[in-house]
């Protein structure tokens, strides 16, 4: 009887020793630490594995569609607007493939290198487009081998617009994009998922409904595992469409492709290249308003939300895919009147999860990085393992270099000019530094009446987190503690906490207290004193940029500052102040003085000299207060120091 | 000038790649997760460093000299003494070498077994004797190379009586106790630390004093890294003894060796043995009184206390051994009143660290053995590393198999005779079983007027920690769950807390509740019920004698039951509820069941039969109460279980 529960398992003490889980046997390396904990079964899916389960669950999704910019600028917003949207939990965003725009380079705006940015920079589930006619199969191959190399694991097969008015088949070549799935097939096994488009209203090429609807059959026997469809205006397109799909025998899932109107030109414009034709009753509605851009964005926001309700009431459709035309607003407003945009969705760990499938095991990083992940995941990207043998005690390569500096995705969003406006056009001492910092801190004007949103070492505003301590930060910053990191301490918060939860619900999240600056010497030899106090409930990391390094870190242990407590699980650590890790980023948070801030001004004017000045003889400073239960005495170290120096 | 302080390092950016510290090459092989917690320096010091940084600090320690017992039921015995007087911290035990008792074989009372147990089983540092006389190198080198096996680190060479009378010396052969030390040096390099026998009145067979010392200072300039001398009645004979050997440049640890008098026989035989003289104004005080033990001992304690007292004080002395003579009493009281025996000497981590050098990285132990500490060890043996691939994931050996179960230490410390009047000379039904469990957990005796001071699965009784919940536990006892194990949830207390503290000062430690029992399945089928409501609170494994297993644990991932967080360290989790390791205890908890307490019973006796049925149709709960910082919840859900089946 007992037998007949759920979780039943039977296990003979002879299969015992063999193996167990399949899973363990990735654990065996371990020593005899926390195994790999597996937080969130997404890290270990296949895209067409998470569908299936979100269906099976009766979870409805959605999916977001990109295409590449023109500008290295547009492509800097773009990865903004990714860590945006990907704040709302889509299920995977995809990247169109742009054959005019040298689709497969290492250019920053290149559909690969767009797509490997979601993938591994934003930690975004990616589809990459690409198209197979007019290229031969050994670019296709390389094309494909350098996706798989990137992380990219998904791919969705078109055949493109054959260039020229009268394209006709070649012997051999890709002439539709069946070939390509078969291609992806025979060349690298199961290693892709496969997306192929679907045409509601039929292919405009094809001979007929049913001629195209095999071919999409075709498709999908070849090896594709799911199917996206072109845009549509009517719901009642979808559902008919999905019907005959399963009429001949197409079971894998249709995703609906939805186009919220966002304005009257781009709908002319998509209609000429879809060659779909807009129904009556929408022309109706929209040509007495086409010059009023906000009517009939707010038309195309009605529409689709009405459509959407309409596809997913129907019990047949649970995902779907958005075309965006790389635009936020109506998008997301359409996701959130249907509900299913999450405004807080889980978070896994304390900070974004890359994609990319090496990188699913990682669940610790250091502190250091925490406002520059980007930053983290570019200077890592080499690695073999994460971290790697803890933070460069291997013969494997370490922290990247940082001459690729200038590579876009570690630029600063803002232009020079706005920079200029936060930071001073003119600093005239150190105090004016001070002042740049303060403001950044409090959210009020500098004294030209720029609000700072933005700092070298931190590109967005003040965390939600790190507002819990604005009054002790502005105070300690007006005096020339310049900080650039911090956390508060918690002491078993639920992991469900908005502001500082992660990890699966039914959990505890801890911190210790965290402060990181960067100070004069004046203000390190009397902070010194104070540490002696503070010696067995203090860690503390103090260097400069020469590398004179201080510290009473045991034996260079790393110390955890973030951990989680979860039911039926090892305890999980995923923040660590690591002395080693510190000494590389010491070179970057240094470097930034100098990268993003000196250079804004002329060469040998006063403002770069007092930048540089900061550069060359201020300390880089790290504190941890290992009391979490206690209140945070990081504060009171501060205090006394000024005290001190009083 | 910051660059003055204690804990200053210099370290440039180019030499960070190349390594780091030389411990972190240690854990390079993990992965992202806690390093090899450096919990407590004495794990990873060799004996004369632990001295070293033990002198250096300014602090007095003892060591404690046994000898090889003649029995196996001594032998058991003895183990109890170490396990007891190893609470009281002693810097290293010691054990002699008996020629006569086949000192290097596998017997259970040989000199090497006694060794090895005290080092792998009880976790001491232990010291093993060798003489050398009389033997051949090969079987020097044999026994050295067994003892390096078993994880022996420190050999005391020594010369040994000759057999004979007309003892001569023998070309190549080993003569002198300064051989041995050449031998292991040149055969062993600097692997052993190597303790050799000083004597502050010279050696009865020397030709002098002073030729004596020299032999000393010959056998320390071989390879010696200390010396323990021989006892001595004053303390100025040592001190003297101490001078006249710096004096000749002996600047090596000299160890005094203490006997505490205990008795009148014994220390007749000990002065015919070492041919000292006793001084008169001993004798004068002991020969009136020499009937009278109890005077005696009181004596010897008195000027053993004096007599160290006087050592201590004069600079000289840091560490004191004391000849046990395998007695607890004289020692103890002795080290109390010196105030070196430390009551409550830090826990590095929950459970007892076994001092085999390849254990030293075991930091995660399976709660299940948390009474059977040395059947985990004995059972863990063929392990190459610890856990071994997370409790039996990989291709080494898992969990040794139960066919050795006699083997002596993993035997009961009682004789059948005292079980039989604890567990029931005669049992009725399940519940004179129950019976025996709860008069177990409340310290009661049982009907017989006996105590239960031991159970199959708890050879000691009931654990300070567990005495929290003691009330709790006698009230599901006498209902039928049979408790076995069990610890209270702990949110954050500070890590010198004297019941449930570990690791260093300034932590925390943390505990989520466990109960450990055996119950019938009718208990089972209505706690299965009731566990529906507490699902995503408790994890739960219910197995019976068949392996049929029953658990909600998440893919089989180990628990994290006890943990906690110190000042500059990553998290240590030193105890799990682990899935696959559980079906192994589940073997040896059934086990137990029948070699323990069934076979008291006559064959078809009903009393056999009775302990027969539970074995075989009982099933092993454990329970885990993931919500650490609120009240227990598992006695709510064992008080729900009964009120379902009433």
């Amino acid at each position: 009887m007992v037998n007949e529960t759920q979780h039943s398992c039977s296990a003979s003490s002879s299969s015992r020793s063999d193996g167990g889980s399949s899973s363990g046997s990735e654990s065996s390396k371990d020593n005899s630490r926390c195994s790999t904990p597996v937080l969130d079964a997404d890290r270990h899916e296949r895209l067409r594995e998470k569908m299936r389960r979100r269906q099976d669950a009766g979870d409805k999704w959605f999916s977001l569609e990109f295409f590449p910019p023109r500008t290295a600028n547009a492509a800097v917003n773009l990865i903004s607007r990714f860590d945006r949207m990907g704040a709302g939990g889509p299920l995977f965003i995809d990247v169109t493939w742009h054959p005019a725009g040298d689709p497969g380079s290492d250019k920053e705006t290149s559909s690969m290198i767009i797509a490997n940015t979601a993938v591994n920079y934003c930690g975004l589930e990616t589809i990459l487009h690409m198209t197979c006619c007019n290229q031969t199969k050994d670019d296709i191959t390389g094309h494909l081998q350098k996706a798989k190399r990137l992380g990219l694991k998904n791919i969705m097969a078109l055949r493109g617009d054959p260039s020229g008015e009268e394209w006709e088949e070649e012997v051999d070549g890709f002439n539709y994009a069946v070939d390509l799935v078969k291609h992806i097939r025979n060349e690298f096994d199961d290693y892709f998922d496969i997306c192929v488009a679907g045409y509601p209203k039929g292919h405009p090429e094809a001979e007929s409904y049913e001629a195209d609807l095999r071919h999409l059959k075709e498709k999908v026997f070849a090896g594709a595992d799911f199917i996206i469809t072109q845009l549509f205006f009517r719901p009642e397109t979808f559902l008919k469409f999905m019907k005959d799909c399963q009429a001949i025998g197409i079971t894998c899932p249709i995703i609906p492709g939805i186009f919220p109107i966002q304005g009257y030109h781009s709908l002319r414009q998509l209609v000429k290249l879809s060659k779909l034709e807009v129904p009556q009753e929408i022309k109706d509605v929209i040509e007495p308003i086409k010059d009023n851009d906000a009517a009939i964005r707010n038309y195309g926001v009605e529409l689709a939300v009405s459509m959407c309700r309409e596809l997913l009431d129907s019990g047949m459709v649970h995902g779907l895919h958005f075309y965006t035309l790389n635009r936020e607003v109506a998008t997301t407003e359409v996701l959130k009147r249907l509900g299913i945009w999450k405004e807080d969705p889980r978070r896994p760990l304390p900070w974004a999860v890359s994609a990319h499938p090496k990188r699913r095991v990682e669940d610790v990083r250091p502190i250091f990085w925490a406002s520059r992940p980007k930053s983290y995941i570019y200077r890592t990207q080499e690695w073999d393992d994460f971290p790697n043998g803890r933070w460069g005690n291997s013969s494997s390569p370490a922290f990247g270099e940082l001459k690729d500096y200038y590579l876009f995705y570690l630029k600063s969003k803002s232009p020079r000019e706005e920079l200029l406006k936060m930071w001073g056009e003119e600093l005239t001492s150190e105090e004016s530094v001070f002042e740049v910092f303060t403001c950044y801190i409090t959210g009020e004007p500098n004294r030209n009446g720029y609000k700072v949103t933005c700092m070298p070492w931190n590109d967005d505003p003040l965390a939600t987190e790190t507002n819990l301590l604005k009054d002790q930060l502005e105070k300690v910053n007006r005096r020339g503690i310049l900080t650039i990191n911090s956390q508060p301490n918690i002491n078993g918060k639920p992991s469900t906490d908005p502001i500082v939860g992660w990890g699966p619900s039914g959990g505890y999240v801890f911190q210790k207290a965290y402060l990181e600056f960067f100070t004069s010497s004046e203000i390190v030899m009397a902070l010194l004193k104070v540490l002696k106090k503070y010696e067995l409930r203090v860690n503390y990391h103090i260097v400069n940029v020469k590398g004179q390094n201080i510290t009473n870190a045991p034996d260079l242990q790393p110390n955890a500052v973030t951990w989680g407590i979860f039911p039926g699980r090892e305890i999980i650590q995923p923040t660590v102040v690591d002395p080693v890790s510190f000494l590389s980023w010491k070179d970057e948070a240094f470097a930034l003085w100098i990268e993003q801030w000196a250079k804004l001004y002329e060469e040998e004017s006063p403002s770069r000299m007092i930048i540089q000045y900061i550069h060359d003889n201020y300390y880089l400073v790290n504190l941890v207060d290992n009391d979490f239960p206690l209140e945070n005495c990081l504060w009171q170290v501060v205090e006394d120091t000024f005290e001190l120096l009083n």
